[in-house]
């Protein structure tokens, strides 16, 4: 069976800093005529750094949800660039961390609207670098022993779904 | 340190069936100003469904990434509805199972911009219902392996989030 969904034609409703939205007409399988409401993101890149039995975590306040979150570092990709690049960027930012990066997979978020793709690296040969956050980035870094931040994701602690994924998934290995 | 950012005016750009979306005027915790695009989701809820070592998934063609992709059955909830009134409803919906539904997880899918949270639940006692897609969802329900979705998740087949949040934390217990 064809499941595509044709697009008959991009409607940009915005085009931001973050995000652009559109609405789309497009049309389903049997040719029946639908909307899409789809949030364009240039992606984003994620590191899970772990040393000496502990996983460089960063908390950070979230406007979205107005709360402080645990996270594993990441940033948004710029247009067009290669992740593993962003990765190394945002790693270093955010921790002052250097390393060597394998991809460990790429997580997609929202599939219902949004396009954005999350991939993940794992940090190897990490070694110190420069710490210089966004100056619109208030942050702390915290290192946390894997059994613990392991011990929050099975309480629902820590909720952030790339931080789960990229935990989880060095769990299996 | 108090890292609140402070919202001084919410600035809606759109409205929509599935997303709005706000680009607000806020402070940063140093006061200076700052703008945050926000896109605002219902939330989700999902369900993880393991029988006979089967975990149930369901490929669909998600427009956003021109892909089929394979997740646990999912959908959004309708406003102010209780998580678990739509997790079951959209597990018997795109599945046909009806099942009692206990908690595992909260995932925040995408903490940079949206608000979205998925209620995630794992099925227990599960029995046959009725299924009833919504007539725009095309759909195939796949009872997989845990061991074959495990290895998926692990090779990068599966990418979605809540997929493999909830089948990973399924394996820690």
């Amino acid at each position: 069976m064809d499941t595509t969904e044709r697009t008959v034609r991009k409607n940009y409703l915005y085009k931001g800093k973050i995000v652009n939205l559109r609405c789309d007409d497009a049309e389903l399988p049997n040719g029946a005529p639908c909307k899409r409401e789809i949030v364009e993101h240039p992606g984003g890149a994620a590191v899970l750094c772990v040393e000496d039995g502990k996983v460089v975590l960063v908390r950070q306040y979230r406007y979205a949800y107005g709360e402080e979150l645990l996270e594993i570092p990441a940033g948004k990709l710029d247009p067009d660039e290669d992740p593993a690049v962003a990765a190394r960027r945002e790693l270093e930012e955010e921790t002052g961390l250097v390393a060597d990066l394998v991809p460990l997979t790429v997580l997609y978020p929202t599939p219902g609207y949004s396009n954005e793709k999350i991939y993940i690296y794992q940090a190897k040969n990490v070694r110190k670098g420069v710490r210089h956050p966004d100056q619109d980035e208030f942050l702390d870094v915290i290192p946390m022993p894997i059994e613990e931040a392991i011990a929050r994701i099975k309480s629902g602690a820590i909720r952030d779904a790339k931080t789960i994924a990229a935990l989880l998934l060095y769990e299996q290995n």
